[in-house]
């Protein structure tokens, strides 16, 4: 079942050791503990523990990276034999991300005297980044070599740190969650990506582009914790105290309205008035996603559900209605639907966050308003003016992300990376090793008393495919 | 295998939309940030950040979030056909209940210039109510349509904030953890709805009304999620400081001993001396059901683990020889054995609480009376009248929990919301799209080599009967 | 297929209810809260609520929390027919591991007036221990009795407790995350136990050791929750502010590493190129296990990356190579690996741990080094002098874990435990109700348009065979 292009033996082991060989050498050059890291800079400054940003900032971390690796991770396990690379690449890939998105994010975000400061501020930042090039994964699921992937994940995290630096830096855009950094970048890249990677003869493996009962079952496992968790995600490196606070509320609020929606929706598509999994795995989500942006505004519980509720709309269309005009008429093959969970809905996000920056106000942030809009605070710009960048900064981050996604794509196409032949996409047996017995054994040979006979002709075909 | 009266094309989504509708306006006239969430606010008291309330409570807001949408929903996956139904309608009808809620509770615990505040408490507030719901859910699982759990979670929530308030406003009830308010209340409302809802045919979905392999791991994901966050649970709104230190610690011993004596209890009464998998997945959480009121007090690790133990032996009990009992006799079909796990386990919690509350001394208690029991402290009641107080908040649960179930159990007897046929329970397909081929696939064509001719029949059998 | 020496009718019930009851007993006797848990103390000391212990550590507790109930529960479900006694055994002997290590560490890490004083860091402290006997429980996994892993709990939690005294209190060791106490100890231990218990007829078992495709998603998901909270794992005891924070991120970035090295080991090393899941289940968390003593020094993201990288590569090689050679040459049978995992990985984390310790100066750490090395930065020891005591706990560590393994084996050969025979290892169906029905359901009867005949004659396996 594998022939010599698609054999990782030496391709992924001198890619892997090569990449982490050089991501340790940068490290040694290059980073260094920031304050509330530096057991000797923390304590020459007259802190209390308790200012620590590990405890501002610890909680929300670890739920950010719980949607990274089990959210992102089992959302994908849908696919009914693409399990172990679901959740195994997807493992890979962030933890290379994270690494690297620590160098390009340091780099771009202001070095400290040649040296790149980091705690945990730089750690969210740094699964933030990954969380992108997940998305684009999504995009390409089922699809591409480990290889490619981590070719990918290179390319995308710097031009995502570019992009990054060009609207929080250089644009003095606010996107506390991402709705346009991670979401909309990581879905319109991976979208072009697939594009390029365009494969005509994907309906050879059809039959596996699909769910079964307990895939599906294991992917509500990622929906979920993504759902939970998206609060801390949008909140995560926002201001101390109320900032924090307002943000994950207002994202609470958002999700909840637009999985109402969702079922809506999907009940009203859906064959024979049923639900239907991928509109539930998928489209309750993207009013995390649409409060991306606003969420750390004045919006309100009021204004977020309303953008959660249309959000849920849009995305339940998107997979109904959208998708398949997209491959058919486009030939963008989205596996995971990453344009109606992750495109839409992020620019969706960022639209109302230029509606809400552009109606700030003194009278409704009070000082509060010096956290959010630093900029409107100061006098240096107007809170219309401030609106006008935000749309502007949506429109360079599709840009980039386009542009991007097209030049990696064709450098992903380069015939050495051991891409999948069509006729064995969606397929584990490729790149892991799965025992044919695995899909059978259940259902015998559980007892001594049986007789063994199906097992023994299993064992047959296992070694002739091997 | 759907007719016209289960097929949600119309209902669901109308349902869906006019309570989504209805919620955003009441938000929009009626909700607003409170001090801690509001940027004006916040910034105008001379607060640091570290004292905004978000970081004393909202690790345990995810932990308690966890709780409901993963414990719970998993939980109820043991059933071997109903896993999408279990999480999603879990999922569904909670995203509904915790808007419901806010908007329920912030009425009831009181208004401020006619608008509701909400936070990061109020949040966990409305998670608690959910809970509650979702408590009832467990009891008519695998027989009732969504829409019938969306319009029982409308009623529900209302009279759990009615119930609640009566408690904790009214009496001066002490319940943080809820043993009153979510799981009694929970369990008695859901079981006088089934009874309501008596199927005298359900042994023809019998079959399906167990669980397999798989669907017992799947649930155990629900067991352990909940097992382990029951400290934060039950601490999630006690008073910041020793208070929630004190809850957390005592709710894990509970639980730890409570796991020993459903081990112990199991073995002693199943089949043939081996465990059984419904006592594991539910009995040893009895012990954080039983914490829930007496958890913040004085309880001591050595009372909460006579507790914890105590309540595991009923639990189990309660499983192998009441829920038959009550299903022959009674005629009340109780799916997940609510009783056993909510509601006995609540009322024993209820009782230790009583107890623990009219022993309480200023002695033992020191300052810190103040936060347990206010109005003992302030002088204005004897803990011993606290106790008798506490043990008429359980008469007075009882009786709200058992009339309310009364009433909506009738509601929900009109024949318009879509309820399944007795024959038909406990089955996902009715309301979900699951394709036959999930069932079986895994045992065949998961390789190009082999032949379809079984996978060609599935295709017949989807197409005859869709 | 039971007999009647593995019922556990009478014999689990009564070792369950003696060693609970004995537990209560001396948590009446000798337990009480300390200054942060209790009422009356905190509210005497004039303590803001923020500057409870609490809020320092309750995060990282959930976190370690789940890793010892879902990360160890779930990382074993990765046998086909073990699933219910991997996470249900792990839940029984945590939750007695945990109450007992309160009551032994309380005990050797000093009384007060007589009484153990207990608390949240107590709390991490006891998962700690548990996660060591989790550990050995890995090394015997699917050869032992429930009553012998109780057994076995008992006397390694009290082996531990006195390995964890000589090191931190009598010798002045570092080993916040215990690379030593717990990852060194709980291996060889749990290796030297399964040596004892050495079955020379194993292979009649064989055809059950091993996974099939759900069961190594379900072990991923153990894996992922490992890898995702060891951060957590190895700050959740360090000092307050840098300290936490520090440990956590080395730990993090040396995880990161640590993946890297394991996917290429695996590629390099696998059948025909193909990545291998033992390996990535387990070889993955080498680098949090390596991190867990220097994980608090100044090791800086470079050093810990170096560490996490050989980790993997030790890890990988180990399970590749020297399994094989353990149980054919030493009979030492080893289910889980954990020499790979948490044996030689511990060994090197203990060796840089002394190696960071021996050059730590006032020059790197400032005052931040009565923090890390208190004796150190009081005069009262030499830094190489500290990484040399280092390196003798290490050996004292292996000494206690080899001898006490040795007799605790011998003792868990006692016939009455009741251990299954050879021919029934790895197997569920002994210890636990599991319908046979369980493994074939799925692709029978789902529908009441199909005949039964299927489960018809199933039905009569079930009886043939109980």
């Amino acid at each position: 079942m594998t022939d010599s292009s698609t054999n990782m033996r030496l391709k992924l082991p001198i890619v892997c050791f090569i990449l982490e060989i050089i991501l340790i050498i940068l490290f040694g050059v290059l980073v260094e503990y920031d304050h509330d890291t530096d057991a000797r800079d923390f304590h020459n400054m007259s802190h209390h523990d308790y200012e620590n940003d590990f405890y501002y900032r610890y909680p929300s971390f670890q739920d950010v990276h719980v949607m990274i690796f089990i959210g992102f991770g089992f959302l994908m396990t849908f696919l009914q034999r693409y399990g172990f690379s679901s959740v195994g690449f997807n493992f890979l890939i962030a933890a290379f991300s994270l690494q690297w998105a620590t160098l390009m994010q340091g780099f771009f975000h202001g070095m400290h005297g040649g040296k790149i400061h980091i705690g945990v501020e730089s750690m969210i930042n740094a699964d933030f980044c990954t969380g992108s090039v997940l998305i684009s994964f999504g995009a390409v699921l089922g699809k591409t070599s480990p290889i490619q992937l981590l070719i990918m994940a290179m390319f995308e995290v710097t031009l995502f740190s570019v992009n990054e630096y060009i609207l929080l830096s250089v644009l003095g855009t606010k996107d506390a969650g991402g709705s346009m950094t991670i979401h909309t970048f990581g879905a319109y890249f991976g979208l072009m990506v697939t594009r390029v990677l365009y494969r005509p003869n994907l309906d050879k493996s059809k039959h596996r582009n699909s769910s079964v009962y307990h895939s599906d079952l294991f992917a509500m496992i990622g929906t979920i914790y993504l759902w939970m968790f998206w609060p801390s995600f949008n909140s995560a490196v926002t201001a101390h105290g109320d900032d924090q606070h307002r943000t994950a509320m207002n994202t609470y609020y958002s999700l909840a309205a637009c999985t109402m929606s969702s079922y809506a929706m999907s009940a009203l598509t859906a064959h024979d008035g049923k639900l239907d999994m991928v509109h539930i795995q998928n489209a309750a989500l993207a009013g995390g996603v649409a409060a991306g942006t606003a969420g750390e505004m004045m919006l309100t519980p009021f204004g977020s559900m309303i953008v959660g509720f249309l959000a849920g709309i849009i995305s339940v269309l998107g997979y109904k209605y959208l998708t398949p005009v997209l491959e058919e008429k486009l030939k963008i093959q989205d596996t995971c639907g990453v344009n109606n969970l992750h495109g839409m809905p992020g620019i969706l996000g960022a639209i109302v966050g230029a509606v809400t920056a552009a109606v700030a106000t003194k009278d409704v942030y009070g000082e509060g308003l010096h956290d959010v809009f630093p900029l409107v605070a100061e006098g240096k710009r107007e809170a219309s003016v401030q609106g006008g960048i935000q749309a502007v900064s949506l429109a360079v981050t599709l840009g980039i992300a386009l542009i991007g996604g097209l030049i990696v794509g064709f450098i992903l196409k380069l015939p050495v990376f051991g891409a999948p032949p069509d006729t064995i996409c969606f397929e584990d047996n490729i790149y892991w090793e799965v025992s044919l017995r695995s899909f059978i054994t259940n259902s015998t040979s559980h007892d001594q008393n049986q007789n063994n006979t199906h097992l023994h002709s299993l064992d047959n075909i296992d070694q002739s495919v091997h």
